[in-house]
């Protein structure tokens, strides 16, 4: 990391931990040019970054301040799931979501696109273009099963940024997250097992569980904090419950990153109960704040938690390339992996694994940070402005989607029929429970550049909606 | 098709048809122009072409005679697998097998490849990095989860000439055949269904029933003609199999092609037996005969076969692009395909479209024909030539695949030790049944440029097998 980020770092915690409180002013460049010894120059890079960030404002002659608490949404409340094993339902409208394509005069607000069209991408398009070049057939071969051993090794590098030290050789790659969570459920389970999640979950996953005839125990979830510990317990106490599957960090769809404490106790808590851990970190690489948060992978000491991620969130979807540290149980995923799509395509691999090791991976991760945390607060603001007053939407420490949560007799998949004619796509909340709870949720992305298109779609979301909304609840917009 | 091809093919099929036997001499340059209405370099371009072959030789001043008959080993004698659903073991081989790397001093006489070092690859490789091109970022978005439709559209088109008339829609794009399978599988079997396959078996598919909890019923299979229909047909009443799994064209291991009254009779038997059909027609576009042989899809009427298939073998497997035609359960294995591992990379995707929309698809494959056709006469004759005698060999009739069976008493197994120092791998027979059966068995590639180097290895194979032959067996070689 440079010196300016570092400081940027270091002050981004202190505003976020509160010891600078909002419209407080911050010390002067000088001040911290001598506390931290370093130039003046870079003191203010830093400014400018934190600035970007929208955690700072400069205000003409009198310094930088600590930005002005914005208009903040109420937030969703503590989910309530069905709490037994369920089998899962929802597919069509699942498929409904993935079968569509991009094309002109659709914005799909509703699916978990990166935004691929940053200038730090551009270097990894040359890496592909060199991975496929004359005479260089490395790239038309199979690999190893397990994956080119230059990109394990840098995946092994990135992994100590979120506390693991894993070797390469406990590393599969796989065909994007998907296939590394699908083999990591298939290694550890068997029809008719049960999964506890957390709740809402991604549909992704869900559909996993569905396809392999796995019941899943939906565990009510802060959208602060995460899956509730207690009701966890409880769940582990009353079900025999084989793995417990979910994102703590830059959570998909609630945004929220569950606190280290935590990951330490769910921990204790599925060795007691002898469960294995899937942890979903593919968003865990573009959390907001650096470094990055830990895994509950960093603190596992007997090989339970299988480790999925991917660079489908990261860099680009279309690479299909993720990866898994799975722990004890590497033998029987890789079985998994050989079975399901056999080896991972080459030339990709081979492209990542130079994009990383000559920097641009991590300077790119930089750039989109700070991209995703400016569209989080302007997506926010949209959703303010143009949605009904009482909507509660969540507060992302990561990634790039937005849980919204209307009134409880509101219908996503009802207003989805209605934004179809409207060339909008949203993803309804129901796909995201076993059960097809949250019919009144629905997930935003924000990760393109907001333009005016997308500030219209998001307009014609909310006036649909208040269109839509039963006239009991409706309640004219105050803001 | 040229026209010189085309006169080859015509002259080629009389050849095989018995017309013209072996040392026969076949009509001269100027007869077959005036009869054909074609050109005289036509003919000679034609004869040429058979010559590349090995079914035509040229005597000086005497014109063209039909290649004198080959000595031929004797072929493997009809399979005999255990006649009952058994569970599948022999993973750790399978491993051994798939886990090693291509690397520097190491012939890999054991594996599946195909040679992607001809010319007529070149296209693709251009087609790959323009598939990576600045400013198009399509190739890193995911596709339709169905796959990229100008792909879909381009395979439909070869399906034609293996007599199948299916749509772009009716396809589905996988992460190579090895996906098409295993998604297919599971769309139509439950952990614990029977499936009966021909034996031996490619131990790939093997593996994903074993990982699928499925058990195999193993059909004895003429080296040939294929599986067995009354065998088939008796197992059929006696146990509920749920689907049919062969690879009826360019067998994998066998090389056999089904004949296609066969083909009909097992389809009509599994419509008797509604079981389902899943075809692995990954060899098909490599039978040496144009035009290739029809698929058992091609006369199927109620949507019960799933044709799986690749780029893997005809182009190059670190692609991973292959499809599946799955009839009637085409929802269910776009599901499974989901789940599986999502959508399948996007580039190289779009650069094989291109690379069979402008014609290098056909050529490639016109030139591996011959390629592999010369050069398993080659490898047979090296076998012959190495090899203790009484050593059985199958005759292909497309791919690239040897299968060899040595004496009953022979362990492949530990001839691979004895191999792995001297720096050559074959794939051991055991891998290819469910039981361990085929313990005396090897398969050898014949696919790459046929060295000195790899003529060495093949000799190696001979001399080691010759001195762990029990010396009760052991015949002087009289060859």
């Amino acid at each position: 990391m440079t010196r300016y980020a570092t400081l940027a770092a270091i002050l981004s915690q202190r505003i976020q931990q509160g010891l600078y409180p909002a419209g407080h002013r911050l010390p002067s460049v000088r001040t911290l040019s001598q506390e931290h010894g370093v130039s003046i120059s870079t003191v203010q890079q830093a400014y400018r970054l934190l600035e970007e960030q929208r955690l700072v404002e400069a205000r003409p002659k009198s310094g930088y301040f600590v930005h002005t608490q914005r208009a903040q949404a109420e937030l969703p409340a503590m989910t309530a799931p069905v709490q037994r094993p369920v089998d899962i339902s929802q597919w069509e409208q699942v498929l409904e979501l993935v079968r569509s394509r991009p094309h002109e005069g659709l914005i799909q607000l509703g699916r978990g696109m990166p935004d691929i069209a940053e200038p730090t991408m551009k270097p990894l398009i040359v890496a592909l273009r060199n991975a496929a070049r004359h005479g260089d057939l490395r790239s038309l071969y199979y690999d190893s099963i397990q994956g080119v051993a230059a990109l394990r090794e840098q995946v092994a590098r990135l992994l100590l940024d979120s506390g693991c030290q894993i070797g390469p050789d406990q590393l599969l790659i796989t065909t994007g997250c998907q296939e590394a969570i699908s083999a990591g459920l298939r290694a550890v389970c068997q029809p008719g097992d049960i999964v506890a999640v957390d709740s809402p979950c991604f549909h992704g996953t869900m559909q996993t569980l569905k396809g392999l005839g796995i019941k899943a125990l939906e565990i009510p979830t802060d959208p602060l904090t995460g899956v509730s510990l207690a009701a966890l317990e409880m769940a582990l106490e009353q079900w025999p419950v084989k793995a417990i599957l979910l994102t703590p960090n830059c959570n998909n769809p609630l945004g929220y990153i569950m606190p280290d404490a935590h990951k330490q106790r769910l921990l204790t808590l599925a060795q007691r109960h002898d469960a294995a851990i899937i942890e979903d970190d593919v968003y865990g690489d573009i959390a907001y704040h650096y470094p990055r948060p830990r895994t509950i992978k960093s603190f596992d000491e007997d090989g339970r938690v299988l480790l999925c991620s991917s660079f489908s969130k990261t860099l680009a979807p279309g690479l299909r390339v993720g990866w898994i540290a799975p722990g004890r149980y590497l033998e029987r995923v890789l079985h998994m992996k050989f079975i399901g799509s056999g080896a991972t395509a080459t030339q990709p691999q081979l492209a990542i694994a130079e994009f990383i090791r000559s920097g641009h991976y991590l300077q790119h991760l930089r750039r989109m940070r700070a991209r995703y945390q400016q569209n989080r607060d302007r997506m926010t603001d949209l959703i303010l402005k143009y949605f009904p007053a009482g909507t509660r939407v969540s507060r992302p420490r990561g990634g790039f989607m937005l849980w919204i949560e209307l009134d409880e007799a509101f219908d996503t998949l009802r207003l989805n029929r209605h934004l179809e004619p409207q060339g909008v796509q949203i993803a309804v909340g129901s796909i995201f429970s076993a059960a097809g709870k949250y019919r009144n949720c629905l997930r935003i992305n924000y990760a393109p550049k907001l333009t005016a298109e997308i500030e219209q779609a998001v307009q014609r979301v909310g006036a649909t909606i208040q269109r839509l909304m039963p006239s009991s609840v409706l309640q004219p917009q105050t803001d």
